[in-house]
């Protein structure tokens, strides 16, 4: 996931208000007396979950994905090496309409990147150039850090930034809270003068584990070069300025844009049997950052999306209307694969009964987010009722996604995120570390298992979600 | 601490062994009735443990270290940087005579380094080249990766390594038995034609994280560069094999042998009042290798070592016999400050009455192992009694340390090592992770007190210990 789905205020709410509810039961009393319609899923769930666990068949496909093509930034080879492969995957699996919808996506390189702390000679500090920053001279940029706690922090040393490098040194709190400084702190930074930017990484602390990401510049301020650097040297950093040091820094950053790429938005069906028009998507996306392997973002997602359309039509089983898998592009950059589903689809929109992505890992425990009516949030809390044996059986009060968000405000559809525990998720988001090495094969049965059924049932309900 | 520490086969059954032992009592039987000496020994204890754990002046010094001169590899500025802030620190606190005792040491230079999975573009692959091994040729090596799971594997692949680079994934176990993969998997590959090798971390799995460390190379065989390389990595590598893909890796090793550097081991001491001339060392490396900051690995050793004898002569103290910190050099790489030791003092090794050093970091339990007659061993054992409030009070079956072991040998001196938990140290040792922020003050205050206390003691006793 990017930036995007989490940088608002609003998402800071919706994640504490979910915290305090998963420990008491969050189904309506009405979830006490199931209702008669549920009992005709019962059998189905029960073959799609059993088909899920008899073999760690998504966990394969995401290892094949994440080792045969490592990370999948947009406008790189193996992005588009990766969707040819789901392409073929697909129609192999015997999905309906597997087809690519072409998107221009564009084409940041990170380049070559080194920091150094200058002093007894160069000591390199890890780093990652945020994506989208502009690069350094080839020289780099040779200055003073002066590191600063919060915005007020770097407001009351104003001249102070003027001609150095700013250090953001603010431990890890919630996604929600920190990203502003990422965001948001490289152009903060310019505003004082500065002439580069460094974060902390956005994420609890790991093993001089750098997180990189995404940010926006403001336009009415020089774009300065921003990247990220370990809590650890942050705090390095922070310890020699509170002794009175002025650490010199030297950093240089090969980033540069090339012209706008070709990809695409992978999709592949189960075709409906009764009202094929109608539509429950389910979606993810196939790009990722340029370090790790892009497997908890969103490999997994993807995996689990598509391995659930692949087993409802093992099981044999034909929705009443057509459950859509949707493998998003430039999610991570651009939200181009998003803005072109929008934009491609706007005619059938109104027949979009539920969109639901999955971004943010499959680490225990599981829960639904959703955002729609009272009354479908009620169907669809039945539905997972279902799932208690996978331990997908919570719900949460918001559904949102990155790449769906175009398309559901443009439409006004019933909104569901997957999502799985923030904690282990953000300790190696938009790293090296985001690996398949983290992931549990029986995790992501787990996952497609809960996928398959609740797409399954929201598709061929009787009367369609409101 | 260095492969040379670890890598015989007899520390591994040493290991077992202290694994077995530590959940049962470890004194000896007449521990349960303690002597009339050890009462004289309680007001000093108790004043050395309260002094520690005032403050957290040994966590305060270490920040120092490793903030102001990071990584100290032998040959580097930074090394020769932090032996002058040590002398001129020690006699700020007001150790007698503070001294460097100069030492020549290797200075092998890492460089850039690169290594690529050739496949749908250049993946760069996170990589340390091994302590010691040579650069590649400029443009690097191209080659396709044999990756096997032992040196039986390798053996009975025996034409596949020819031309190939050779990848060990092997996983860890202990390190006393994976390192073998490290130490003589070069040249093991080497002798079957190999042209480079890649070896699995030494380590429990991290976040992508890579151990470097020494190893040596077999005059027999040519020398191909190593390189370390993260678990995640080898285990991609070899799924990738298992699918019957040969990867192509091209490996970029910028390592070269500068002429040898001028170094020194730091000295301070607590002057004895009876028989100045019997001497206690407290040890420890002050050298590590060029990543991390050399927190656990040794610079805790170096502080808690010198904290031991500032915490005495602070406390009023002054035992019969003289306590020596010896910061030794270059024991990652040479050991060139051990040997230098044993011969410099080779006149007055009988004098020494014991030899103690801490290179296994302070993560609890802490615990002590001793090697020397059984007489000996009843009186260390019955002065860790004295630290059961710092949860020091362990002892284990033997003792050893790198840099004491020329000495040691050469004199036949009792010997005492002081080691924390393996399981957190092995994870972040020899890796960039090795930094302060793995270690929390009272960690490194207990083991001060604990040293303090039994420096202070075996140097005081009234009869030598034999």
């Amino acid at each position: 996931m990017s930036r995007r789905f989490t940088a608002a205020p609003r998402r800071r709410a919706g994640l504490v208000f979910c915290l305090l509810i998963v420990c008491v039961p969050m189904m309506p009393s009405s979830a006490q007396t199931p209702p008669a319609w549920l009992d005709a899923y019962r059998a189905p769930a029960r073959r799609l979950i059993d088909a899920a666990r008899a073999e760690p068949a998504a966990w394969r496909r995401l290892a094949e994905l994440t080792d045969t093509f490592g990370p999948r930034l947009s406008g790189s080879a193996a992005l588009e090496g990766a969707i040819a492969w789901a392409l073929e995957r697909m129609r192999a699996d015997g999905l309906d309409n597997v087809r690519a919808e072409p998107v221009t996506v564009p084409h940041w390189v990170r380049g070559e990147e080194r920091l150094d702390l200058l002093a007894h000679g160069e000591r390199p500090l890890p780093v990652l150039g945020l994506g989208g920053t502009v690069g350094t001279p080839p020289g780099g940029i040779t200055a003073e850090a002066i590191v600063v706690s919060s915005f007020d922090d770097l407001a009351a040393r104003g001249e102070d930034a003027r001609g150095r490098i700013v250090v953001f040194d603010v431990p890890f709190t919630t996604y929600g809270e920190t990203v502003q400084y990422r965001s948001r702190g490289p152009s903060r930074a310019a505003a004082l003068g500065a002439v580069a930017t460094l974060v902390r990484s956005v994420g609890p602390m790991g093993l001089r584990t750098v997180h990189t990401g995404g940010f926006g510049y403001d336009p009415a301020v020089p774009k300065i070069p921003a990247a990220a650097i370990a809590a650890e040297d942050a705090m390095t950093l922070h310890r020699l300025q509170d002794r009175g040091i002025r650490p010199r820094l030297r950093l240089q950053l090969g980033a540069h844009v090339l012209p706008d790429a070709d990809s695409a938005n992978v999709i592949g069906e189960v075709r409906g049997r009764e009202r094929p028009q109608e539509v429950v998507v389910v979606g993810c996306h196939l790009d990722s950052w340029d370090v790790g392997t892009g497997a908890s973002d969103d490999g997994a997602g993807c995996v689990v999306a598509w391995d659930a359309a692949r087993l409802i039509r093992k099981a044999g089983l034909q929705p009443r209307r057509t459950v859509r898998v949707v493998l998003f592009t430039n999610e991570e950059n651009g939200l181009r694969g998003g803005l072109d589903y929008r934009d491609r689809h706007a005619g059938e929109l109104a027949e979009h009964v539920l969109m639901l992505e999955a971004d943010l890992g499959f680490f225990p425990p599981l829960t639904f987010g959703f955002s729609g009516s009272a009354a479908a949030r009620e169907i669809v809390t039945h539905i997972a009722s279902l799932l208690a044996e996978v331990d997908a059986n919570r719900m949460a009060p918001r559904g949102e996604g990155a790449d769906i968000g175009p398309s559901v405000r443009a439409g006004n559809i019933p909104t569901m995120s997957f999502n799985g525990d923030e904690d282990r998720y953000f300790l190696i988001h938009h790293t090296p570390a985001d690996t398949i090495e983290r992931i549990a094969p029986e995790e992501l049965s787990r996952a497609s298992a809960a996928v398959a059924v609740m797409a399954y049932v929201v598709a061929d309900l009787p009367d369609r979600l409101q």
